[in-house]
């Protein structure tokens, strides 16, 4: 695939007729208009997407991109690169956290090394390793215009494989120590916001941690032109440049599995703040893939609001979450699962015998 | 019980130790600090009130405290009062909204009819009937003190029946056409807000509807002396009194809930606008009793996020809902259910190979 190729992927709108009837149908459900709110929306979504009334959701994977970022030489880490490989061997192994988690949601958990800086092989990792990491964003480009297609790729093909076998729905998911900062930057390249109103404290830093990482966000955009540079229209190429400059290849992944779900009909959850700007880059290089997005939680990074409001989507769990691993998206699962019930098989007005609520104009 | 004996409840403090027991149990986990955001302060929550670090909530029951509001003859709500009866037989029959939704995640349901205007009895309701319903408060009281004063002790029974049996957590519920209008009332009258504020669409009300929910309340609160007056500290008196004038039945049962969930040391999530309101007046009735109280979700209706904020609690799902029958509080247990496993089986630091994260002050 090369950039004109990706540009030109083209992507369906989901189906309007099957969203109007989704929520005709919760309209007709023994309950009040509306009375489950946002979560009406997402299974409408689902169901468009899909493009069937009843959505299956119950194959679901979550799809982890595991990669080194060069920046972490910055300081702008608690911890050092090799918790990358270390949480990508426990991701393989099931016992991460988000594996716990997924367990009982019937999650397939599918960690992918799409660039962890280490020749070791983890069993239950896909290897589709591209390089050894992303390079140092404040002193050069994360990635040559090759690897950076050669990633989206991957996350497209994953996604095909995900679909051959029956997928319904897909989360996202990331491990990189490092991958923050790289996400706030490109954030920054895309909004022309500035650093000190992205940078958060990741996994935990202190407040020398943060100026060092809003100063190494700083130096990226300077280096490569991007500081206050986005205004209006981002274009596909403009976004594309960015993504190699100041993303990292677990971004990049990420953005493939976006693309790849539209491509696919495949909805896919969006997690926190570097899953959200890989799903706003997406967005700007294959528009329209955004119609097959789903926001889970707000996450503490401030950037995650503010890539989710671009996007126009509202998370709906709200609880200061900073994990990664896909742990917020994984959440929505359960509730979908709750409020899917209800939907597919719930009572009526007609055999409740209560009169039907009327949906005024409000 | 009489009034009296009402106010001089005692209840524990929760048991700090245990909270900081696990919290730190939740920092040796190969996480970053701090990962789970709120949810972490809920499991440790549940951990200080039930006493011990690794809480068991895997037995979990919902109370569905279901009663008519005399208010409706006022023309509040879009349904008249007989749905009332109608979705407490669903409940009885587990075929309602939440008795879908609580199957998946192994909740109890248990709907209690505390004061339906109805002289049916309903196979799988229990039968608490204080009253056929609680006075028109737009008009007169809505209870009498011996009534108001037998729906709390129901409530606490039940608790204590559920503690009797093991249950280690409960939610709450209610099904009451017109109880968002008492309940917004109620709200007024501790707060001493304007009715216009405080009153939301309910089930799904026209504009004229909603002009007519607001004027009941200013009638309510006028013709009882409530407008406005609410200043500095509510005690308990003031509290138990504007439950009586112009609370309901399901009301006061929702707040015995959670006086007896403090009593029996059981965390008692909260569920919408009806349910938060019952939790701040429970609280001003008994003080202390909010130390046990989880809050689930933010809801449509504009007073769940004001009595929640002056409960001191944060709701952690926001998705606009206004379905009610505990269905909001409902969908923290899945969500509880995986934060509990990581909590209490995930990897620590230790055997991850992981040099653990550490807590800056930020």
């Amino acid at each position: 695939m090369n950039e004109k190729e990706l540009f030109e992927i083209k992507t369906d709108k989901h189906d309007a007729d099957i969203y109007a009837g989704a929520k005709k149908r919760f309209d007709d459900l023994a309950k009040p208009i509306d009375g489950f709110g946002c979560f009406e929306e997402i299974v409408c979504k689902i169901a468009s997407v899909q493009k069937r009334l009843i959505p299956d959701i119950s194959k679901r994977a979550l799809i982890v991109m595991c990669a080194d970022n060069g920046v972490v030489s910055e300081g702008v880490s608690q911890t050092d690169s090799t918790v990358t490989a270390k949480v990508a061997k426990l991701l393989g192994e099931k016992r991460s956290t988000v594996c716990v988690m997924a367990r009982d949601c019937h999650v397939k958990v599918v960690p992918v090394d799409i660039g962890i800086n280490t020749h070791e092989k983890f069993s239950g990792v896909m290897d589709k390793k591209i390089a050894p990491g992303s390079g140092n964003i404040a002193r050069g480009d994360a990635m040559t215009k090759e690897q950076c297609l050669a990633a989206i790729k991957t996350g497209i093909d994953i996604v095909r494989q995900c679909a051959d076998e029956g997928f319904g729905i897909i989360a996202t998911g990331e491990m990189g120590i490092g991958n923050t900062t790289s996400s706030a930057a490109l954030l920054c390249a895309l909004t022309g916001d500035d650093a000190a109103d992205v940078a958060g404290r990741g996994a935990g830093l202190s407040d020398e941690g943060l100026n060092r990482k809003i100063k190494a966000i700083k130096m990226a955009l300077n280096i490569h032109g991007y500081e206050g540079k986005a205004s209006g229209r981002i274009t596909p190429d403009y976004a594309f440049s960015a993504l190699c400059a100041v993303g990292g290849l677990d971004i990049a992944g990420l953005c493939g599995v976006y693309i790849g779900g539209a491509m696919y009909h495949i909805p896919v959850v969006i997690d926190g703040v570097i899953s959200a700007t890989s799903a706003l880059a997406a967005s700007y290089m294959v528009p329209g893939c955004k119609d097959m997005m789903i926001a889970s939680h707000k996450g503490k990074e401030g950037g995650t609001n503010r890539a989710l409001s671009l996007l126009g989507l509202r998370a709906v769990i709200d609880a200061d979450m900073a994990l990664g691993e896909g742990t917020g998206a994984v959440m929505l699962f359960p509730i979908l699962d709750m409020v899917m019930n209800v939907y597919s098989e719930g009572t009526g007005f007609d055999t409740a015998g209560i009169e039907k609520y009327e949906r005024f104009a409000v």
